[in-house]
Formats: structure tokens, C-alpha cells, sequence
């Protein structure tokens, strides 16, 4: 189960630290790692820090948008230092550990690591369904990537020693899979169409009340046959106005 | 508490790593460095990788033997990759922060990291009370040093209930509050006539969907503000355009 879990990198400008993200992720038993436009990718600086985890690194991944990174995955999980003006849904590596591998077992996911100087950007945290936080000295709070990588796969590996066989887990999903990244993202846009229409948005304002939106459907984890509820609303509202307007 | 704590380095041979040591220690509120016969200190590197956390460095002790450095403790933990053929008591880094801030608090307490190629030598472990294993992959076992001491130190930090939750939850409690349930079920109704108006909903199968959809919202936690938004976008979709004017 821990080898499915994507680690991703955003836009990491040392080499270096994808190394050492390489080798704290294989210590915990993962493999999947994924860059989003790594400044510079693959280099001696980052197969040197990997220290033997070079299979790690040349199993991984480039691609160039986080939207990419994603698109299959159904539990997005940020990670940020600092607070965030819209808060977002806030766990911690614990808790992370035990929603992902415990109770909510199954998911295609991914945890998401920013830039090392700036995090993730707001468009990249409207793809993610929770805000990772490691607990912290409040005043001296940004950890290097590789360390966060670590505390966060290392609870991850702990947890996967309390998580439940898989026969269990098995018969507990008789449900619906949860909506992917990619199926919110034709969701989200449909929906900003369908607003449009009936004249709820106006266009100036829509990125503000689109985040607010995405805040709350992100939240509430879909799955795919509650997405085809609502799309079906969107379809006939859209459909609605159309009619009243003829 | 937590900077009272002894984190004592064993000859190191990378200035870059005791950098990062010290960030990683700074993060978790703790200050308190030994060097034991360090290959090059004080060193660009290690200020370079310490990002930040130049006091740790600028505070710490150096001295020559492990001796010198844990004579004046009551409890010394080492830390290991690897079994022992003469075993010693095994700790968790969980179990080593329990022990040290919350069954056995109030001792002075050092935990020992020895060399990056070949840890601690007996002699040193004749030193310690307890060896600290970090759990990980059997077959890649070898954290990077900087590495270990975050999550020995993360674990030390989350169970010194010093995590800054305070400020997490005084951004949730400056939102809107959440929906009652009775501003939840006027929404529910809201939504069954909007539905029903905008065709979407054939009051035969009325039943079944408004209970999906109340599943959906219900497992969201709408605060009010996501309720007034919503139920505007029902209003519009219904057709029934509000004017501040009439």
C-alpha cells in the first residue's frame, strides 16, 4: 500500500533535495515519486544526496503541472508551513498517516511538497482535498523538504503496520470510488459554465467564489456517483435557463 | 523541557550535515547541540545548511569524547540502524518521547547519533541506557543523520504538547460559524423546489436523491457563509432574480 502513495515535488530548485527526498522515501518503503518542473533534473547533486536510493529517482516521474500529477489520484493532500487566509481542511502527519492507510484505505493519493521558498501556490492548493501541517516551533517553522518528506513518510510506515489486511479492506468498499483529480477538474469547470449561465457569477468575482466553491466540494470527497448527481443539477439548471430566456 | 535536551553528534564528517542537524533541531524548539570530535567545525557548510538556525550552531558544545558529553545525564539514549548481537533495551522514537517527557520527566537527557558511515562504536553504546531504533525499511535502513534527528526531534515536539495548535485554531474560530441544523434542513427544502423547478427532479424519485444529496451536504459541515452562497446559486438557477432595488 505504501508504494501506490505519490510524493510529489513542485517546482524544487536543488537537486539536491530531490536526492535526499529520494532516500528518506525509500528508508519508509516508498517509491512513487513525482517532479513538477524540477529546476534541474536528473543531476549528480541529487543521485549523490540519494545515497542508494537511486532507483527511487530513476523510477520518477517529470511532468509539468501539479494538475498532471494528479489527475488519477483521489485523495490530494498539500503541504504548508504557514496559515492560509481561506483555511484549509488542516491535519497532521499523524493524522495524514491514518486517514490515507486506516480509515479512508484504497484512494489513489498524493502528498504534495512545494517549493522550498515559497510552498504552493493558491491555484495548486485548490487541486488538494486537506493541508498537511507538521507540528512546529511557530517561530522557526519552514523544515527542508527532504526533513518534511521524512517525518511524513515516516508516520506513513508506522501506520502501515496498524493498517488492516486486505481481505478487510476489501469488503469494506462496496461503495462508489471516490471522483479522481481530473473528473473535480471537469466538475469545477462545468460548474463555473453552469454559474455563468444562469447569472449567478460574474465574471470578475468568479475566482474568488470558484475557490470558495472547490473549498467545500473538496472537502466533502465525492464519489463518482454523487459527481454525476451533481452534474446532472448543472445540466438542467444550465438547461433551465436556457428555456427561460427563449 | 524539550531544550534541555541533548542532541549529541558522534564524530561527524559532514560539516553540511551538522547544519542541517541544527535546523532540524530549531524546528522542533530544541537548542541544545553537542559535537563530539567533529571532522571540521565550525564550517560554511554546516552554516549554509543550517538555514536559519545559526544559534544552534553558534551555541553548541564541542568536546572530545562521548564521555565528556553525556557526564552529567541521568538518562542517555543511543540511536542505531542495526540489530546488535548483544541486544540492547530497544526504543521507539514514540516510546523515547513518552519516556522522556511523560513517564520519566525531569531527568537531564542526552540522545547520542553516531558516525554517517558506522554509528556508534560499543564502547559508546556502553554509555546508554536504551538504544533508539527509527522503524523503517529492513532493507534500506540508513536514514541520513539530519534525517533520524528530525524525526526524533518531531517526536519530542508532538509529545511535549507544545504544538502550536493555538494558532490553527484561532484562525478556525476568527470563520463563520457552522450551519444549525434547522438553517440545514430550510436549505434542504430551498433545494427540493429548485430541483423540482428546474426539472431536474421527478417527485417520484425525489425521496432517493434528496437523501444523496443530504448525505453529500450533511458530510460537508457547511459553515454559513458556504450556505448563503449555495442557496444564492439556487435562487439564480431558479430564476427568480433578486433585486436590492425593489
Amino acid at each position: 500500500m505504501l508504494s501506490t502513495i505519490k510524493i510529489v515535488l513542485v517546482e524544487t530548485t536543488h537537486p539536491g533535495n530531490i536526492g535526499a527526498v529520494a532516500r528518506a522515501m525509500k528508508n519508509m518503503k516508498m517509491h512513487n515519486l513525482w517532479l513538477v518542473a524540477p529546476k534541474t533534473f536528473p543531476s549528480a547533486d541529487a543521485t549523490s544526496r540519494a545515497s542508494g536510493a537511486d532507483d527511487v529517482l530513476a523510477g520518477a516521474t517529470v511532468c509539468a503541472t501539479l494538475q498532471e500529477a494528479v489527475a488519477d489520484c483521489q485523495l490530494v493532500i498539500g503541504t504548508s508551513a504557514r496559515g492560509r487566509t481561506i483555511s484549509w481542511p488542516e491535519i497532521t502527519p499523524r493524522e495524514c498517516a491514518e486517514k490515507v492507510l486506516i480509515n479512508e484505505p484504497g484512494n489513489t493519493v498524493a502528498i504534495v511538497f512545494g517549493r522550498e521558498s515559497s510552498g504552493l501556490k493558491n491555484h495548486e492548493l485548490d487541486l488538494c482535498h486537506f493541508l498537511l501541517r507538521i507540528p512546529c516551533n511557530s517561530e522557526y517553522s519552514s523544515l527542508n523538504i527532504a526533513a518534511a518528506v521524512q517525518v511524513v513518510c515516516y508516520e506513513l510506515f508506522v501506520a502501515s503496520g496498524l493498517a488492516p489486511q486486505e481481505e478487510i479492506l476489501v469488503g469494506d468498499k462496496g461503495e462508489e470510488p471516490l471522483a479522481t483529480a481530473a473528473q473535480m477538474e471537469s466538475f469545477y469547470i462545468h460548474m463555473a459554465e453552469a454559474l455563468t449561465d444562469i447569472g449567478f457569477m460574474h465574471p470578475a468575482k468568479s475566482k474568488s467564489i470558484m475557490r470558495r466553491l472547490r473549498r467545500i466540494y473538496n472537502r466533502v470527497q465525492l464519489d463518482t456517483k454523487e459527481l454525476d448527481i451533481l452534474r446532472g443539477i448543472l445540466r438542467m439548471s444550465q438547461g433551465h435557463k436556457r428555456n427561460n430566456d427563449d
